[in-house]
């Protein structure tokens, strides 16, 4: 496990075409194909030539344009849905790890189990899923609803929404295929459970129609922050992925989380901690502040304006560019994504800067940190956060696809394995062990 | 279209591993690899070879031991669910279809639409969708209701479900994309329109994320043959799989749906009737008849009755095996599938059938129609049906895999090209084209 300790996990989050919101702008960035299979496989490609240890990719169930209205105009809002397009991947693949969001919000624990159960062994072992509540009023409207849930009531619904999906990966023991055709036995109907959950949210019986995953449970990924996703991640999470803009931000949140892992006898190793990083590389300094240069450039007003409005959920597209945030709800209004209001609120404060100013900033990185530099200077501030007990590794959002990907396996990742901070080829087959997780108990399966 | 005309489509639909009850115990069958995906890939791969239309995959939300107490021991009930598996297989395939059933009972229409969508872009234009409503109790313990929605009910909430899926596929136009970088315009938000659906059912805004898929709609599916069932598909399906024992119900089944069509604008060639066939192909008849009895053999008593009891909707566990069915409730008790129940109640009646024989029969075809002997009597039937208005072309469901399907594309399939009732190449490269379906027009698109 030493070794372990001393070597990153990262995660290669793709948006499409980019994190930027200009990337599609960007000359490099192939804007025509972001509903083509063939560049995903490429991406997916790089990135396991690359090492790292999974493939992630977020989601939501609407276009946003309520709170952004010139979004399908000027930003990319189109994109293959994760789950399908993992799938895809997986038989283009063969070590790195297949991440996807699926939101709790508006789906069926039993689908949900299925479908990563299945995933998982498609891709012998390699799936990872996104545990995400909906928050938009967008996606509400989409599903029947005329408001999305409260806060509360959302985390309440996905730590149930967990422990089925739980419980219905574990529905099968792992011995439970016999697969006897002398005796006929297919399977030993003792090692197969219901599950016969009933809760608040929903009532489920099982046993699920797929045997349990080869990792046991597919792994479970979070990314909440507020005080219900801390204390979701906490009980259920394997993986967090978070945005700090400084050491000392992320080292509280690091010390906060893994301090709450011993009330559910879990230990330190049991979860890891992933920052988002923006990284704009350049073989020189100068190389890196041109290729910032450019994509500040492209960016359209009113999709910047538009992004920082969904990104805080509040419109501010009556307001002078050149101005400060006009006066923002407190924390206890904001029914949408907390921490992240939190941050930017911050942030602009903290440097006094006006909309233009703020939405350059986050119009690449989104809250997440950016580091631009030569890989030797991105290579020196990972390791800072690495070595202080700031993160267990990165997930890695290239600010523009294939390019940006491209220049952090190239020029990045052999420093980092130079320095001995990631792996130079993949310790196991599953992502489970990649991640160094282990792989969970049956909670069915009765001990002798 | 004269050619086309001319010419059976060709489904491959594959349960695993094989159709049969006791496919799992046959000598050949792949047992051990129903989770694996090179299992799955291959059979693709040969189904491809073979010019099929398009591999086709049913689903269910359950395992079926409530009505059947040896489901779990004696049948194969986990499988990878079918739309992870067709997204998989999109990438190892280059011209063959992909459908696979989604029901319309447990699900959302922004997710089906979305998934379908991304499919099609995925495997450029070879989704299809099989819209199927979801009849039994255990599928409804799995998705916290306590019992499933009554006949009518599923068929109305099916035809909003496919209505607004529909509306969503077509809430991007097909130029609706612009993607010019130097303009900064992505796309053209005049062709990208909110669908606002209220009905019974559903409420959706819209619009959805991801462009208009490349067949306009991925293919539209439909299996029941109910009165509400029928209604449905001459509405709104392009294809529809059915179950008939003698060429006359097949017939009067055909001119039946196809007769329904005009009321709803569409032409006898924009729905494709394709009932499902179990060929039990050898080189010789004997060779044939020894498969056959193999398999029958192989049935373990309490599977054929539980498949038996599955497939009526009534528990026959307690009466003789070698006696005549009970007394059955009447078609207007039943609350399953309505038009399965009917068709096994008149063959057993027809026949005289103990209720041994009777499993036996259906062991294998399930109410499809069996077809034993060598590829010219196999071809001979089809070619029957095919040219007496019975079928546009058939779903065929090999026995056990991989060797019925083998069996079918090295034997058969020769025979039917050599007669030209069977492509020898793909015509075109969606599935829609393979089929000879138009591409819909878009309802949101102003005719100018």
């Amino acid at each position: 496990m030493s070794k372990e300790k001393r070597q990153f996990r990262l995660g290669a989050f793709f948006m499409i075409p980019g994190h930027h919101v200009a990337a599609w702008r960007h000359p490099d960035a192939k804007a025509d194909d972001v509903l083509k299979f063939d560049f995903y496989k490429k991406l997916a490609q790089t990135a396991e030539r690359g090492k790292f240890d999974m493939i992630f990719l977020a989601d939501g169930y609407a276009v946003g344009q309520n709170v952004s209205p010139t979004a399908i105009e000027q930003t990319v809002t189109v994109r293959p849905e994760p789950f399908t397009l993992l799938s895809a991947l997986s038989s283009v693949t063969e070590r790195i790890g297949l991440a996807g969001t699926v939101s709790t919000t508006y789906n069926e624990p039993f689908h949900v189990a299925r479908k990563f159960a299945s995933l998982d062994y498609l891709s012998n072992g390699r799936a990872g899923w996104n545990v995400v509540t909906s928050a938009t009023k967008a996606e509400a409207l989409n599903f029947s609803k005329e408001e999305h849930l409260l806060h509360e009531l959302r985390y309440n619904r996905a730590a149930e929404f967990v422990d089925v999906v739980t419980k219905l990966w574990d529905s099968w023991e792992d011995d439970a295929l016999v697969i006897d055709k002398t005796a006929g036995v297919f399977a030993d109907q003792d090692k197969v459970h219901q599950v016969n959950h009933k809760g608040t949210w929903f009532s489920v019986q099982g046993p699920l129609n797929i045997a349990r995953p080869p990792q046991g449970h597919p792994v479970v990924i979070q990314a909440g922050s507020s005080e219900a996703g801390k204390e979701l991640a906490a009980q259920t999470a394997e993986v967090i992925f978070t945005a700090w803009q400084t050491l000392e931000e992320a080292q509280t949140f690091y010390r906060d989380v893994k301090g709450r892992l011993a009330k559910y006898g879990r230990s330190h190793d049991d979860l890891k901690i992933m920052p988002g990083i923006f990284p704009i590389v350049g073989r020189t300094e100068e190389e890196a502040n041109e290729k910032k240069a450019l994509l500040e450039e492209l960016i359209p007003p009113a999709a910047g304006v538009g992004l920082l409005s969904a990104m805080i959920g509040v419109d501010l597209s009556g307001y002078p560019l050149d101005g400060p945030l006009p006066e923002l709800p407190n924390l206890d209004q904001i029914n949408g994504g907390k921490s992240r209001f939190q941050l930017l609120k911050d942030l602009a404060e903290r440097e006094g800067l006006t909309i233009r100013k703020l939405y350059q900033q986050i119009s690449g990185a989104r809250g997440h940190r950016e580091i631009k530099g030569t890989p030797q200077q991105i290579a020196d501030q990972l390791e800072e956060w690495f070595k202080n007990d700031a993160a267990d590794g990165f997930n890695i959002m290239p600010p523009y696809l294939p390019g940006g990907l491209e220049d952090f396996v190239d020029l990045v990742v052999p420093e980092l394995q130079r320095r001995g901070l990631f792996r130079t080829e993949y310790e196991g087959h599953t992502l489970r062990e990649n991640l160094g997780l282990s792989r969970p108990a049956n909670q069915f399966t009765k001990v002798h």
